[in-house]
């Protein structure tokens, strides 16, 4: 994919910079499945070759509130147990050194965690003496993530490595074909919201009616994507499953997916385990338009929020230079 | 789709022949959504345009047993009840008398009662003043089916309607990319299962855990007839919701589908509410290789079977000419 990229290690220096987008997981119809990238709101890794033999963190920094809290010790940090996992898969020599610099508000629903942990991955890549292609980082992405999330889902890192929208199974990552009019508003109302408690909710068990009509919104939303139909995907984007336990737990939600439908939405939910609530539109016009209503409805629940507009098609994490 | 033979109605006559052919209902990972249909076993119709307002079977022949069982009052037939649904919608002055030749076996998981509908369907369509289009026929399908059935599910009638593989949700029909490479061996066993109870054990929920899972097969085996992408059909071909339940009600399934991939299938699974078992294949070659090692799967369970070698891209309903 971006072996080109990947690929630019300088000899002159052992230190890299890299970025990862965040990304909307889930994707409504694709839980623990489907998620893309988006464009706004990022995480940066500043990755250092070194000698010793182990994965050191230096210092998270970052102006998004609880950046402190994370914790410092490498295997518990999930950037740093992707560098840990890749260490070990390949049997390196040498360690690395790793400053975080979070971009991306933690419990947001952005995949914060997975971005810091995909960016670390892409600029410890690029240091290898033999960089990997992307496909091969999806492992020890899922080893970074699975220290933050508990279990191994690739919803958030797989649309970070590969860009746009991406089908994460167990053991690979898809690319989809993403129609590049599709655009996305993803908004972050300022809430917190425990992914512990966000999972509680799921945990009574589901009739088959149900997931067979859910079974036939995933095949729309998928089928719609693939043709670039938006009657499809209209028809598609609605999730019976999880949305309807999640959205109690988010105060504005309703409103704020009312007024993305009001405004030509081609449906909307909940981004990862929320609050971040995101929208698609068939055009970046109609998506700017949306953002604001969006936002008034959480403003109306009492909420401030920040709001991204972005194309479906998101960027894919890269190396952006040397330190 | 075939407007061309549907609108080459014979003045000269008023009587039309169709047939609909079997197909795979569920496809596996598509329960109640996705179906193909098959070559080798079909039900016919012959149905005549009559002054009389009303709809009448005057006869159900065929050699499949229990076609004598099947009712002859119009609304209790799926036939009869589809045709009524046409008049009624239609507001047709005339209207129709109805034969039907069984050529699917009753209680086989192949789809007969839907056949019997689309045939019928079909032969009526040629003979109205403004044939519709294929896809306006869906409606009248459902309803027919619904007599059978209790529910509106399309997973039959739709690839009877279209051919090949196709998604069929509440309100519409969706003929997917299939590869002409692929094939399936269908096995029928002399076993009767009955739909009721084949239902029955489905009523337990299901955890999301399991859904996801099951998702994640649902896309890669969209993903993989959409991009005639073998290695994502082996991977997604895998029922974990409705099989393992249903398979203790078919002696023989288990080892006819291993027999089956011992051969090199795809993947195999239950076709409809069973006992049909279905089987994909790479080729004709590996499926005609395959076929007798499911039957004699089946045999050493005690049973005799008959076996179809079928392309995936299957027939359509067609007119086969006037009486």
């Amino acid at each position: 994919m971006s072996e080109d990229i990947d690929a630019q290690r300088i000899d002159a220096t052992r230190t890299v910079r890299a970025f990862a987008p965040g990304s909307v997981g889930n994707i409504g119809v694709g839980f623990d499945l489907l998620g893309h990238s988006i464009e706004g709101v990022r995480d940066v890794a500043i990755v250092r070759r070194i000698d010793e033999p182990q994965v050191r963190i230096t210092a998270i920094r970052g102006d998004v509130p609880g950046a402190d809290t994370l914790p410092l010790q490498a295997e518990r940090n999930t950037a740093g147990q992707a560098l840990i996992a890749l260490r070990r898969k390949l049997g390196l020599a040498h360690g690395f050194e790793l400053e975080l610099e979070k971009g991306i508000p933690l419990g947001s629903g952005l995949g914060g965690s997975a971005a810091s942990c995909v960016a670390a991955l892409v600029a410890a890549n690029a240091l290898l003496d033999a960089p990997l292609p992307r496909e091969a980082l999806y492992e020890f992405a899922l080893d970074g993530e699975s220290v933050s999330s508990g279990s191994r889902h690739g919803d958030n890192v797989a649309p970070m490595l590969l860009g746009g929208v991406v089908m994460a199974t167990a053991t690979r990552m898809i690319a989809l074909h993403v129609p590049a009019w599709l655009h996305a508003v993803v908004v972050h109302p300022d809430q917190m919201l425990e992914t512990r408690r966000a999972r509680a909710v799921l945990a009574d068990p589901y009739p088959l009616s149900l997931v067979v009509e859910q079974n036939a919104h995933l095949a729309l939303f998928l089928t719609g994507l693939q043709r670039g139909d938006a009657v499809l995907l209209r028809e598609g984007l609605h999730d019976l499953l999880v949305e309807p336990r999640r959205a109690p737990l988010i105060p504005g939600f309703l409103e704020a997916k009312a007024a993305a439908l009001d405004h030509g939405a081609l449906g909307a939910s909940i981004s990862g385990a929320g609050p971040s609530t995101f929208a698609w539109f068939t055009s970046r016009g109609h998506a700017e338009a949306a953002a604001p209503a969006m936002q008034a409805a959480f403003a109306a629940a009492g909420y401030g929020s920040r709001a991204y507009v972005t194309p479906v098609a998101g960027p894919k994490a890269k190396v952006m230079g040397r330190a």
